[in-house]
């Protein structure tokens, strides 16, 4: 199944056959204190230095979030949106747990965005699929609902399973619909890592959709986490993921997607592995 | 299942639940010259050097191969046993294509061997398992028969089947088969690495088998070997594997396994990554 992102310019297609998309994260205020600072100042030079250097360095999306305390969220969020869309092609996925802002970034995109994101909260599933569908965009499904995040693959599924019909019932077809597994610390549960692999592989083989997830959760709390970043991310593209967020200004994560992409045979020729062995990775 | 392996004074378990074993890969003269020039004046220091170093860098057993051109491989090879088993307590893996030199590896070691290896073809089964058998070792089984090596998993699959059933035929023990799905490289066919990962899915899920690869053979002809190697090594570990013939001492390929261990929930309070990165790595 495939789905397909456009900016006004581009078309980019998550699914399996193509190479991993890099959903670039850095577009978000979020645990970062001076790029919340200025963007609550309206200063958005490092939101515009970010989407360029995330793009240079392989993201086919970008995420962006406005999600600051006592900010205008849904202004800001349509403010960020119109600067990335002046400046790149690629497509956005419109990131937020305010509704609100989520409709303000959608108004404000121009052409088909990823939604993030719904989850299985009956809430929450009743005020995110009228705007996915009223926009024609996809959505990012998570894999938790009014009980928490489930603890077993098979619980996770179940809730995959229960997000892809709600989203029928408001006319959004499954190949819009994007899983994520939701990755939890594996220094506080050791199964975390498998859980997801395993959800990854349920969710292709029973539901036949893309799957993304956010990978550096995994190594909250300890040491060398880009090591352990990079290594899950090997092991979600082994079982299948079409999609991740992550930050490709990461060599070590950018590399090990890379080195996914010629190991599932997805790099023809393994030409973009030769190709960024031979030019220098750009300065940011 | 579990592969119980050992030396005069120490038992190594293969199997789901441990930690992924390193098999030290270096003390082989393939493709190093000047390794095999010493061992054939009978030098033997860089042998002991490489045991040493591959223990103190991870390496659970040690793989040991004598193989060179107008040299008296058997009793080479049992001169290396003799060594390096007075030197490390890692129980090895008796490494040659000449049946002579196994029986003669096994005759010199002490404990419970590896052999490495078998496959499908009749007369190497007809000619290693009785060995097997007689010196109460264990084996590697490379999927691969007197038709070559199969191209897709159902077929190795099915070669590992066989070899499975052979050796019950000579009395060996289905705990004491270890499955090599083959690795080629992924630069000269590209579903190379996929049909390994699907390979190793397919025997644990049908055999109940413990599994082993040889990992660096992937990356052959590609830029950035280390970094391939890494990723697919995440990846293996991702499908099950047990045991991987490796270079502990290459540090990447090394952290790959270690964060693997972490994320299938191997490393119990994660203590081996976070003391792994306490101490500085031994030079060597």
């Amino acid at each position: 199944m495939e789905t397909t992102l456009s900016s006004q310019t581009k078309t980019v297609v998550i699914g399996p056959g193509n190479p991993v998309r890099i959903i670039g994260e850095r577009i978000n205020p979020t645990g970062r204190k001076a790029l919340a600072a200025e963007m609550a100042e309206g200063n958005l030079q490092r939101v515009a230095d970010d989407a360029l250097a995330q793009v240079e360095a392989g993201a086919a999306l970008l995420d962006v979030n406005a999600g600051i305390p006592m900010v205008d969220e849904p202004a800001l969020l349509a403010k960020v949106v119109e600067l990335v869309q002046s400046l790149t092609d690629a497509p956005l996925c419109i990131d937020s747990s305010v509704v609100d802002a989520l409709a303000s970034g959608l108004g404000a995109y121009r052409g088909k965005a990823l939604v993030n994101s719904v989850n299985g909260e009956e809430d929450r599933l009743e005020a995110v699929l009228p705007l996915v569908k009223k926009h024609g965009s996809a959505v990012i499904g998570l894999a938790m609902d009014d009980d928490g995040i489930p603890e077993t693959p098979e619980k996770r599924l179940a809730v995959a399973r229960r997000i892809l019909s709600r989203a029928q019932d408001h006319g959004i077809d499954p190949a819009d619909v994007v899983i994520d597994p939701l990755v939890l610390p594996v220094g506080a549960s050791p199964m975390a890592a498998r859980t997801v692999l395993e959800t990854l592989r349920l969710v292709r083989e029973e539901l036949g959709v893309n799957t993304v997830c956010g990978a550096s959760n995994v190594s909250f709390g300890l040491p060398d986490r880009p090591g352990l970043n990079a290594a899950f991310l090997a092991m979600t593209v082994a079982n299948g993921i079409t999609a991740v967020i992550a930050n490709p200004l990461e060599e070590v994560s950018r590399m090990s997607l890379l080195a996914g992409d010629v190991l599932m045979g997805n790099d023809e020729h393994c030409m973009k592995w030769i190709t960024a062995h031979r030019k220098p990775v750009p300065e940011v």
